[in-house]
């Protein structure tokens, strides 16, 4: 008998079926005895259709009247699936983000969440119905008074549902997918990829942030704030799979290095192929020249990822940094129209064809040889390395992108991520 | 330079270009001087798509559940005629029932406006925005502080937009339709069916009671309340339609008795075949007999229009009221099971093959022979009447169903109803 909160994705409430289907979940959950509070997405295709309208009405729509139109998805989704449950005998009740109120800041498409009301919520908890809580979306009340219909920004679901569970000090918050839970990597290219029962919130928020999708990266970051445990689960079992069973499953993100058990050194490898490099070669190597070359950039809206200045010989240094793909022009025409000219240098030069690989364990903390590993795989399978950052608890390279299902692959092999994740007594 | 409230109906909003048609026709308002406030309804089917998910989750929807999904429709309406209003330069704010707020009673469904506030409304008009409303909602606020989203009840934008006008003292509420204002009678049935250029409140209320579609009936009542002077015309002129232009065409609700004016005896010939007659006969003719009938009637909750009891001979009476036809079938039941046995009589009979056709006119009150006149043209074209019912300003008969079109064409002519609506000479 615990406060549990679920979420389910657009896919979950794609139709009429599904929603029942996941009511039949939520009432199995209910009648084991706790607490349910619900926070559903808007049903699949939904908000794509109401962005599109607004588009099409408004080039660059007015960020306040997009939020109240694109948070229409999910009212119709709360009320449907209260409605789900009342058919099959559930006390359910419904409400919108204003109603609870979940209160944001006013960064309309994008607000963050600054407090959850908990008082109605758990008046209805005690009178034994089930909460259902649009996800997605909140309201900011202004100085003058007036309140406006706010949204978190796409995949801002999986971020209230782990605020609403913040919030209620609930036992746990499960986030049910297509997936079925956390992998040590992409079993659609190693197939002897392993599901990973726990991982820390850090190695999640690594994980997030290096490209996996499982969970929109606020959210996790929501989760290691306010310490929510939070599950990542399948949305594809039968609905009346014992909660038991489904309580067991997937993936746990914890907040304590678990010290009875073996702690893997690498939890997953994660990836991408959504960044570009580019390089301005014969920079002046003297102090400040990184901001001389990124202040440029940041001006115009590129947000940079990974940097590498490598001194050359001669006084003059190479400069390279990634950023997403879809800025890949932009920067090469900052670089060749506003910092060449104003700080000399060489050529400007660009790679839109790289992808970047990444080892991600919060063993790596106290095991040295990771790195060495890590590259030395790489090298046996003649894969260069162009450009290396590391954090405490990851190692990322950016490597050319038709060998990036290969390094997968192989660092997978290598940091024994099919068995248990120990560093192979080879080092 | 007046505070004008426009209405437009689902047909109206119903594609991206028609929004834009809507925007210009209400920036030439706006451009004229005007403070101008916008009360659209959902894009049309819409409501429809919304409430046939609902029933399909739930047979009989939980009332509440079923308003906030079916308002999220007119959310999605403001914000993109917000949109529209701006990529034409003109500065737009939308509003929800609950933001404004419009305040209701808590019958879901079917809830009726208590109040409005003005207050944030009017400081946006001052700063010269266009603020537009969502029609068909409100918000109930619970004595535990809860807001629930509240519907009016199809056809409820005509009475947001009304009621708004109201709250704001305006000018005149122009609600934009598919017709071009309120006629004589249906040019469909009588080709010399004239529009009238006014038309009282009173005889509105008995046009749109009595079947005429241009008005929802709650909205007549409204402006008959709050005397909002109110115009039905044509959302199908071009957008650019001088301001003035528009301003003089369609039909104005008018609350004074014209004196300058040669007032019509008639204003209008209104029909419906929604009805079906029921009749028990033989009955004893003793006081209370109406009550025992009509009772049991009223305990199922059908609702009964016309009444005719026909004292007999030998103490017994025929008792005939009409009911909507989609309860035809259940109040043959009632009279069979409960009546008949509770208070004797003869037979239970019934026709559901009935037109009700209706003459209206304020000017009824001061002249005689509206009725020998109306009877006489019936009479004159071998239609029987079945039953009649007067009120201070309509006549409403019974007739068999096939003569329905004869009759409407037949009084359309007696009372002069091409011309001018005077008595003709003869009488």
């Amino acid at each position: 008998m615990a406060l549990i909160v679920h979420k389910y994705g657009g896919t979950s409430m794609g139709s009429v079926e599904r929603i029942q289907n996941v009511a039949k979940r939520v009432a199995g959950w209910h009648a084991a005895g706790h607490q349910m509070v619900v926070v559903p997405s808007a049903m699949s295709g939904e908000t794509n259709r109401l962005l599109a309208l607004a588009k099409e009405i408004q080039a660059d729509p007015d960020p306040r009247e997009l939020d109240a139109i694109a948070a229409t998805g999910e009212q119709v989704s709360v009320g449907l699936l209260a409605m789900a449950l009342q058919a099959i005998g559930v006390d359910a009740v419904s409400y919108a983000g204003w109603q609870v109120p979940v209160r944001t800041d006013d960064a309309f498409t994008k607000a963050r969440i600054e407090s959850i009301d908990d008082q109605r919520v758990r008046a209805d908890l005690a009178a034994g119905k089930v909460v259902i809580i649009t996800g997605f979306q909140g309201v900011y009340t202004a100085p003058d008074g007036r309140a406006h219909i706010t949204t978190l920004g796409r995949g801002g679901s999986d971020t209230s549902a782990v605020a609403i569970a913040a919030a209620l000090q609930a036992e746990e918050c499960l986030i049910y997918t297509d997936v079925d839970g956390v992998y040590t990597t992409d079993p659609r290219i190693v197939p002897e990829a392993r599901r990973l029962e726990k991982i820390t919130f850090e190695e999640m928020l690594e994980m997030a942030s290096l490209g996996s999708k499982v969970l929109q990266i606020r959210s996790v970051e929501f989760a290691g704030k306010y310490r929510v445990k939070t599950r990542v689960l399948s949305s594809l079992t039968p609905p009346d799979t014992p909660v038991a069973e489904q309580a067991a499953s997937g993936t746990l993100i914890t907040f304590e290095e678990d010290e009875t058990m073996e702690q893997a050194v690498i939890s997953g490898i994660a990836f991408n192929r959504d960044e570009a490099k580019v390089t301005i070669t014969n920079v002046p190597d003297r102090p400040g020249i990184a901001y001389q070359i990124l202040g440029p950039v940041a001006d115009a809206n590129i947000d940079v990822d990974m940097i590498v200045q490598n001194a050359g010989v001669k006084g003059t240094t190479d400069f390279s940094f990634t950023v997403h793909r879809n800025e890949y022009q932009r920067a090469l025409q900052v670089l060749n129209d506003v910092v060449r000219p104003a700080v000399g240098g060489g050529e400007v030069k660009g790679d839109p064809k790289i992808a970047k690989v990444s080892a991600v364990g919060i063993g790596m903390r106290s095991h040295v040889g990771v790195a060495s590993l890590m590259f030395r795989t790489l090298s046996e399978e003649g894969i260069n390395i162009q450009m290396i950052s590391t954090s405490e608890i990851k190692i990322s390279v950016i490597i050319e992108d038709k060998y990036m299902e290969l390094a997968v692959r192989e660092l997978h092999r290598a940091f024994g991520l099919d068995q248990d994740g120990q560093l192979p007594a080879v080092n």
